[in-house]
């Protein structure tokens, strides 16, 4: 008998046929003498609708109302549940998160998740009761409510795993598992049964979008063991662990973004504060750049080149022009059309030996390496997004990613 | 300056439309210098949409997560009002039940409210915030959501003027003030200015509609000073108070009830606890029985006629079978299709005065009267309902009610 945290996204409660599916899931689980506690989003398309309600009624609707208001979907979500478990004789009871409680900091719309309390969580078990538990919402210190962020019941379930130290948190979702790449882009991608805590934070930051990076470093921090499975098809799914049994030698996966901009700013006068000065402005408007490649200094003039969203490409020209104007006078080049790809393995082979491999692997293809960064478990390239997918193809044929290690 | 509530009920703000009207007109009275706390229900039609949902996963749906389903109505309509008033310069701050907080017995989907705490909603007030509360919901000691049934909105709102020490709660409707009589059955009925709490009472439980009964006990309990007004039409609605200023002079008003039932106990012994024992089983079903008339003993036999709701019929059948069986052997007789009549005044002449003014308006119409009784400051009769209009109209205008006193 073990104690697992299951958590159903919006689309495996987005109808009531998905809600009977669920439900019926959860049963098996409970009849495996399993005790569970159940995680839930709001129905598919409901946050989109209550938002759209709010934009009827303002064009700048405050953040507080609106958690107020879209935190209704997840009610909404996990009554209906608990009404299906007790339709099968199974004590379903739903738990908001001013219920449980999940206290929050002040951020509405973007809270981070402060502390769960495990009491009534707990005292449900001891009952035989399942908690239905509202995810994506919390309240703050002031007893309002907050929301995580879109993603964010994720997040929940791992935080509510951490606090009633679950064996398990399970994640289902749309997708069987962790794949070595996007299938969708590498049909031949294969689901991982296994993959490390480290490994699954890149994957997922990096693009693999199957789980929300908060709740991957969440589950690190607390040692939470996460599986992400399929709500529609039975199977293992994908197990993240914290020790390094069955983890993979060499690549365990190809991640990706789209839509990067490479930002080149030449001739910048090197002193040893340069490159902190100018990320200053961008760390502080909390733009994720990456791949920052710094040239030799030549005529103590040096060189930075560093990629970033296109989304967040206008705001960091106006934040960049000015330092740009301090310490160079030339101006900043933006490369857009980019795209990064990423070969992530926390048994990565030496660098200089996988740098190699990539490069020729791309070259054959004709695939011009922009930008090439190295870190821990991974090594990245920027190249032009309209070879992403060759790109992706390639390395993941090349390094035998389809077959079972 | 006042210190106002006001309640806006479904249809109140049961449109995008209707949410704009009800901002202005809570900007209209603080722009008069008052402070204002609102109560609001769900958007009309939002509550029957999410039972609807429910009814589609269970059809025995339990009532704790049906609280926690229909809640998230209310949850909606505060949310987008206070996005309302901050989009005109008001601070909005919408506050759930729990959040108040008020508090209610453990009655889901019918509780009663046992306190409202006035700290938030008083810390709200000081910041200049015009608090939006949930009307209809609240917590039990348990901290779950519970509901206090429908039309329990204006039993909030009457609770938190209470709580506040409000100098008027303001309940908004979809009609001009209280009349002397339905509208729909007698177009010539009035509007009436002032009413005393007594007289709203049984015009209320009598089927007047405008106001829940509940919410009127609760009003006069406090001694809350109550305002009935209309959300779509200017105008001063109609003030129920606790002194005898105002009061009218003889008839107040006619309510009446449709679909009624007048049942007959023959050949009961006459024993000092039969009437009790016929009524304890009812009673306990919370079956509302009216009019009871017992006949005087012939042999140590009575009779007992009394009405009850025809919607009652089956349950009350089933409930006195055994009853009379005891108590005579002779069968129940039913009188379906009936309705009950009263005249209301808190100024009401001698009863057999009045009894013979009632009796003869209605047989000069040619309508039988089966049962009659007499309370405190009304009048009841039991007709064939067939009779309804007819006698309601030629009683409102025998006692001359379009007339202003």
């Amino acid at each position: 008998m073990a104690l697992l945290v299951q958590k159903y996204g919006g689309t495996s409660v987005g109808s009531f046929e998905r809600i009977e599916a669920v439900a019926d899931q959860i049963v098996r689980t409970v009849n495996l003498g399993h005790q569970v506690v159940v995680v839930l989003s709001a129905m598919a398309g409901e946050t989109n609708r209550l938002l759209g309600l709010a934009s009827k009624v303002s064009a700048k609707p405050s953040a507080r109302e609106l958690d107020v208001l879209v935190s209704s979907g997840e009610q909404i979500s996990v009554a209906l549940m608990a009404l299906a478990l007790q339709k099968r004789g199974i004590q379903g009871i739903s738990l908001l998160g001013s219920q449980v409680s999940i206290h929050t900091d002040d951020h509405h719309g973007r809270a981070e998740i402060t502390e769960v309390q495990c009491q009534r969580i707990e005292r449900c078990l001891t009952l035989g009761q399942v908690p239905i538990i509202a995810g994506f919402q919390g309240i703050n210190g002031a007893g309002d409510i907050t929301t995580l962020g879109r993603g964010g019941s994720d997040t929940t379930a791992v935080a509510v795993a951490a606090s009633i130290r679950a064996d398990e948190c399970q994640i289902f979702t749309d997708v069987e598992g962790v794949y070595t790449t996007d299938p969708r882009v590498e049909p031949h991608a294969r689901k991982m049964d296994c993959i490390t805590f480290e490994e699954m934070l890149e994957l997922s930051s990096l693009g693999a979008k199957v789980l929300q990076i908060r709740s991957v470093e969440f589950a690190g921090k607390h040692r939470v063991p996460l599986r992400v499975l399929s709500s529609f098809q039975a199977g293992e799914g994908t197990l993240i662990r914290y020790d390094n049994q069955g983890q993979s030698e060499g690549i365990t996966g190809i991640a990706f973004n789209r839509n990067e901009v490479a930002i080149t700013l030449s001739g910048l006068e090197e002193t040893t504060t340069t490159v902190a000065e100018v990320f200053a402005p961008l760390n502080e408007a909390k733009i994720p750049v990456d791949m920052l490649v710094q040239s030799a200094a030549v005529n103590d003039r040096v060189e930075l080149t560093f990629t970033l969203p296109q989304s967040d490409l206008a705001v960091a020209k106006s934040l960049l022009d000015p330092v740009v104007e301090r310490f160079s006078g030339q101006p900043l080049v933006a490369k857009e059309n980019m795209c990064k790809v990423s070969v992530v393995g926390a048994g990565l082979p030496q660098h200089s030996e996988l740098t190699q491999q990539v490069l020729e692997v791309l070259a054959e293809e004709g695939i011009h390496v922009h930008l090439l960064a190295s870190a821990e478990i991974k090594l990245s390239v920027a190249i032009e997004e309209k070879y992403l997918e060759l790109a992706v193809r390639s390395l993941h044929s090349a390094f035998k990613l389809s077959e079972n290690v």
